[in-house]
């Protein structure tokens, strides 16, 4: 792999991501109605889904916010290579994961006896592509410097701050949700809503230097 | 998110569109024959499908013109910002929502007694991208101005408008839905047939200003 | 819809059939077996299903070819106008439906009482992007001239030959399937085949005119 | 098809690739309680599921590094023809394929009597690109010269030995799979960490030449 290739690699991640988000809906199943149920009130069977709308509006989010990101770090790094390339991979391999915890949770979130384990599930969804993402960083950022060497000593440790931390928090949510499914769902919700605060501009050292 | 950068909003856009109207087709079910029914007649089975041969073809509508729009009116915009990020997001959560209400019409249009009801979610399927696209609009003629600056104030004007008038159209669809579905539906389909109408070309202002 | 845009809408296209030929896998359907079957075996039931193998083979080509072929055409358009895009989504809406008499095909073509009225609607799936593709270069080469000028008239006139013959193959196809489905099946796919070969270079007018 | 048209192939595989990798997450199914369930494990049910995650991982991984090598080795073709075109298009065939056998192997993986056809069929899966893979680089580099010119002769023959060499390896693999299925998956698997092997640099002939 070449240097400075990391515009194929982000069109690449772009494409997946946007199908990713798109098959979320496919989780969301249409009720069918067999014979006897046929008097069945549609308008209830649709607001009894609301864990499927529910799931697809927190996983459209989280997937949304992290194009957004992955677009907004990428232009951080100048510099791609083979392992780069394939922590990428792995990353993408995390994010189109992501609709399957969510139809886990879509189905089983009103079974009271199944309700803890799917949000672990979900909430260890959640984290593997923030852990992804911390991997990337850390390649790139640390030993093998494929990011922009401009770029102030001072943000580089902030970034790497804030993806240590994110990651902490995301695994604190699959420890919480061992012991509170709802408030660890929430707290999920939450973290999520963070990603919404619009993300610092990078800093770049002085071009006196 | 730096400036100028609608050109990747624009393409990951173009990708959950493209991807969104791929999949309508798979709300298409193909007839299953079990044992007993080998002797029934596929010619009647695939006739009786219409409703989700309608379905597919208004919802392929919908989202196709949304995507020539969608180009149209990028052109207006000059920069992005977060929020404005966001919104797109949710304009494209809207967008990949459409199968979902598409299938549940083809499900249930021939059931007398849910009819109603999945035409009403329909309506309101069809209504939330339009809803959306005017939150992007207002956005970005109104409060921030990330719209070109040479537009002139009176195509602006019309433009907001258009797209109030079209959220007051869609709306209307939903709240006759829920006095009579079939004409809701045919309602529905008139709006969109005035998507096709070609739209009025950006006015600028003189260049002598 | 400005002039000069063909770029994108080919961008757009290429988008929905590089969908459309990979969704086309989901409808070869995995073995399921319930308990009662569990000596059933795997491999005979994988050759059973070789009407899917033929299908997704048969259309992946058909659709491949389209896509080579759009692009091969578009280099003769250079403008775009409103009506030209609006028929070039109900293209996309002929490629994207493909999937679905692939299916049915695969389904039904063991089944003697079914497979001609399954092989029908293939013939008729595989004829609808044939005329939509008829349709755009009708109104492009004739009407409105949005195709490079420079372009000989006879080979514009060869071009217009060409699709309406083909056109009419694809309608005997149809025909034919109603008298007997395995010929016009055979048939098929032998107009499939003449699309493997190359097509012939666009001749221009002599620069000296 | 003209020359120098290597880059909307590119794009063209690139789509496709990102779709097929990205549906692989289709296959790996939500478990379905139905009444007398209700007091099963969701837990023990997700642990179950683990030859889905297993087929998951290592098609992701596979199509991953497809994508990377055939962008790799795209650089060294700089010509496109007819020929050339309709292999890629069997290349993607093969690639947009893989999800089938993936799933027959999480379905089938548990059950003692199918296994092994199950592993036959995925490492059948596995070697049709590379079989597609070998025909496109023979048709370029051999009979054609669609490669880059300036490649030197070794580096040519390096490439063609490694490709033949692979096909032998995914070949033995089949041919394990129907004397020990687990060994032959196991072989698969160590195959496909051989991918993750940084590829070597392209050679150029001197410029004095």
């Amino acid at each position: 792999m070449n240097e400075n290739e990391t515009a194929r690699i982000e069109s690449f991640s772009d494409g997946v991501i946007a199908i990713a988000i798109t098959l979320l809906i496919l989780e969301v199943r249409v009720p069918h109605f067999t014979g006897t149920e046929a008097s069945m009130n549609l308008g209830a069977a649709l607001l009894d889904l609301y864990p499927s709308y529910l799931g697809y509006f927190l996983s459209f989010l989280i997937i949304g916010t992290y194009w957004a990101n992955h677009h907004q770090t990428f232009k951080l790094y100048r510099r791609s290579d083979h392992v780069f390339v394939l922590l990428n991979i792995f990353f993408l391999m995390c994010i189109a994961f992501l609709p399957f915890p969510t139809a886990v949770l879509a189905e089983h979130l009103m079974h009271p006896e199944q309700r803890q384990t799917a949000i672990t599930l979900y909430a260890f969804g959640v984290f593997l592509p923030a852990f992804a993402w911390l991997l990337m960083w850390l390649y790139a950022s640390k030993s093998h410097r494929l990011i922009d060497e401009r770029l102030s000593n001072g943000f580089v440790r902030r970034q790497t701050l804030k993806f240590v931390f994110s990651n902490v928090l995301f695994l604190s949510a699959i420890i919480l949700s061992l012991w509170n499914g709802v408030i660890a769902l929430a707290f999920c919700f939450c973290l999520n809503m963070l990603y919404l605060i619009k993300p610092k501009k990078p800093e770049y050292l002085e071009s006196t230097e």
